[in-house]
């Protein structure tokens, strides 16, 4: 009677890389603290079946003096959070209109919610500050017919209260935050935004992972993640979309591929194989010209083989379809050396 | 943000049978308002999913005047009932020890919950009686070495305070509960006893349904669901198995299954087709002598195809394996006719 | 050891119309016998647990005489076809190239295919015809840049060579061809054209069904579906997409979609239900304008809520995406009357 | 039309151990040239999908000169899979009545399986030696009513011409013949014994593989794994059960299992994780007395925290229910260390 089944806690299947290790985090989620339908104790009881490293319980702030306890969801989480070993980040959703207004962001690291609650937003965010914050803007292309960069954000930006961008919510990709973050050295940020149960969301049977932020960190201790956030050394995961700066995007796509057999057959043919150890399916499509397949996918967990003559093998460049250096160019990969 | 995605309410296939309409109900389920994890709304959501017509939010309750508000289950999710036309019927699980004492037990179609909050469970019982329950004794194997019939269920039954039993909860069966049922003419009952999220208790990739209920009512209406329990007008549906009256249980295996082919073929060899309406797949094995086959399983939403040679065809008897008309006893039928 | 596991048919919900019996029919399929990969009894046991009630076994004919048995796939598939209650249709694939030459085409209720292995494709159609075959040409935009009607084509039909086409093949969908049906009243037809084991063309756990041919026949006898074909009484229906004459493809929406309810609230709105028997899910967008939903999903097997403000119920345009009545055009149905 | 859709191999998790690498092999499968129902290229193509490193096709023989060409799968699969990097194996199925006679044996590493096809089966199984072969045993426990070691089998073993025994084929488990393997000392394998696709056989969104072999190999050549064959470096691996000699069996645990975390907590208790890379669900009962868990699952591709007070903590034995170190004892391992 009320007992969970045998529980299961998956594997993501994500390469450490760089001489660190790569933290999978969610930091945008409710609970029953605002809008959300679910208790704290679910939030973390989600995040460690899906294998995630960190999240933060980040319920709508009520801006307004009392109104209710903000802390309340990282307080009723801490517990189970300990013993499931997932980092939990105090935060809150700073919620103000947009243009007028700077519309939600983020604030994670802080000492205590409920100072946040002011009316003034430009007083909240000092606040979050004053507390060490690191905040990022909200999914922002929500609710608007054309994402834009608006004014607020530049106040935001020039006083030091953004240190970066959701350019993943939910379901939704901004191509144009990625631009901004690379332009105005802004964090990675990619999130669920989940409000009721996770699987009411999304369907595990086709998707392999809610949408996450990969965290290159030092180790895994809450200090270590803020200042790799506040370093910008991150990356977007969600479904099978990756981003971030082509140093990052790179090293993921060396640690992940492998060529790990090139065999020469008595038919004048030679047999190439590629593993793939990481959960992502790269999608490479053939840029240089020769006789080499024009499209090969290498699925996650999986190997290819590709058989080539003899005399048509060359390093041959590809473009991998569904990982991005910026917000509408894609990482370019050899393969075939 | 936090919208559900496309909604799909699922179909339960069980057809209507002795001229009745066949409510898929359970009666027995846990929301915050005791030690449940969702919101009452959320269970009216997972019951439209699930093709269900009538639910009951039973929360546990606290045997002390002014504890808590018991009738805030019902309140808080009528208005999505409505909206979903599903009928929710107001409810409580009184919760007491069980010998001594009577354990727990679901009393339905109350007016006010909050006068069954006294500690003395003989006044709780009468207390439900006088607001015209229908109650029915929960998991009578919960947290017991064996499952048997005390003191405190004679003197409940004997006062007319007892009319029905669980004879399925979670994921457990009772076969001597329904021997009970059958000797004391009490209703057989059939529930989830959920707590968590459905889908954390039920992978419905792999069962069909929650554990349900099938009552037998004239219309779907709380009067007539009411007069349906009350008469004892109930099959149990939970996971393949199916118990209840022989009577009940005939009809349905008969609006299920039939015979829609008896072909005789050139090879001197006669086709039968059976096909199933209903979801229940059914399990038969040979009782008679001949040359038929030894195991017929009649998968539901199905058909299956029986090839005899024409000196072999003859009535034939099989017992169905996972239909009960006692706790021991099984439906038999005549196959081949 | 080589047994089958249990086996199951599979029910494919679509309601009959105007007086017809469906029948689900793929005309379209190798064997060993050619290209194929499976033999031919697997064709049928495919087809049965998949709920089809007919299918052609069409290899790719050799256009050589003796060059081996056109009809062994008929031959070989017999016997299952009688015991599994499946109509096996004897038929071919005419396989030329196209332009110059027809392309291939299938023809249909052959009775000795062998007689259709001349390398002069006049020769072949004439032969079928002289059979009283069934003839459709086969994926007209099959390894072609765009798709073409050839002169080839204007001969054949213009000598009542060509009674049908393929407007839908494996993976493929061509509008085009749906409008040369309509204009010059050929049959819509679609099949699978499946060459490996069917459950590796199709993942049956994100399709229902293959690509298919809905026939509206008298009987299932191979007489009627004969009569039913040359008559045009048919419709496609391939993943989700329906497509054929507009008084077959409104019929077929009508018998599949009821409102069941319209019930007045105490709120002063309106609750509609409306059900679904067939397995087709229809994808409904709001044609007028009014307070009413812009998308309507009526998904299959499945029941849908709206609830409307008693002031805005009118008759109201939906039009179906998923149904097609010409290349581009979809069906319209009016809801809340 | 009639390309396959893209193609994923699997990986199967299983470690490398004791300095050998882990060869996924099955010995046992049939093509059209016997009963099976595929060609040979269709089990080269499974198994790389499957992510196997060697199988052999072995047809049943037909002890009658000149009946068929008995290296017809060899000889049919071989390109494909040297093309997919798939270890071929050349062998037959020896196919007897068993007492009187030798049943059913697999030879494998065979130069000419032609030559296997006297009806006389001494002269086969001496034939069988004279090319090197390894043979082993098949389905001991197949169409008898208990399984039984008959003279037959003396005499092959006492002559050297039986090297191992299937203990486990396509669904059935032998645990006499497990301990025959310990007293004689010959070589555990399990194979699938697959006539139809190997998907109508297991379905794979319930089971993670097929019944394997798995060889402790020096390398993954024909050479290395004929040499590991006959050393009887092997351990069966089929559904979610594992059986072999004690010191593979521990060495496959100890490989796959980690505690990787034991953090002391403020609330004094501590916290253990355990890992498990490998696909493998071990499931563990407590042997010892303690206030430790009595039921630990430690899934395959997964981690379980269990927390324990302080001074609870102690080296624990735990029973591992689905490893096996003879036909009936389990392998015992020590927890909390």
């Amino acid at each position: 009677m009320g007992d969970y089944p045998l529980e299961k806690r998956r594997m993501i299947n994500i390469p450490d890389i760089l001489g660190y290790t790569v933290l999978k985090c969610d930091f945008h989620m409710h609970t029953l603290n605002s809008d959300g339908e679910v208790t704290a104790a679910t939030r973390v009881q989600e995040a460690w079946e899906e294998g995630l490293d960190a999240i933060s319980i980040t319920d709508h702030i009520a801006h307004k003096k009392g109104a209710k306890d903000e802390n309340q969801g990282y307080d009723l989480g801490r517990k189970d959070a300990t013993e499931k070993d997932i980092l939990l980040i105090k935060g809150g959703e700073i919620t103000f209109p947009l243009n007028p207004g700077p519309g939600h962001a983020n604030a994670l690291f802080l000492q205590d919610v409920n100072k946040l609650q002011t009316d003034d937003w430009r007083e909240t965010f000092s606040e979050a500050k004053k507390q060490g914050a690191f905040i990022f803007w909200n999914h922002p292309g929500w609710a608007v017919d054309s994402i834009r960069w608006y004014e607020e954000q530049s106040e935001l930006y020039n006083n030091g209260l953004l240190n970066g961008i959701e350019v993943f919510n939910e379901f939704e990709f901004y191509p144009e935050a990625v631009n901004w973050c690379l332009a105005k050295n802004l964090t990675f940020i990619s999130n669920s935004d989940v409000h009721s149960a996770i699987d009411r969301l999304y369907d595990f049977n086709i998707v392999k992972h809610r949408p996450m932020t990969l965290v290159l960190s030092s180790e895994k201790t809450e200090k270590a993640l803020k200042e790799a956030l506040l370093a910008g050394r991150t990356l977007i995961y969600a479904y099978n979309l990756i981003a971030g700066k082509e140093e990052y995007v790179k090293a993921l796509y060396d640690a992940s591929v492998k060529q790990v057999t090139k065999k020469p057959l008595d038919s004048g043919k030679t047999l190439f194989i590629f593993s793939n150890e990481s959960d992502i399916d790269y999608i490479l499509k053939r840029q240089d010209i020769g006789k080499i397949p024009e499209d090969i996918v290498i699925f996650g967990r999986s190997t290819v083989n590709v058989m080539l003559e003899n005399e048509d093998i060359k390093p041959s460049v590809y473009v991998v379809e569904n990982v991005f250096i910026s917000g509408y160019d894609n990482l370019h990969v050899t393969l075939f050396q």
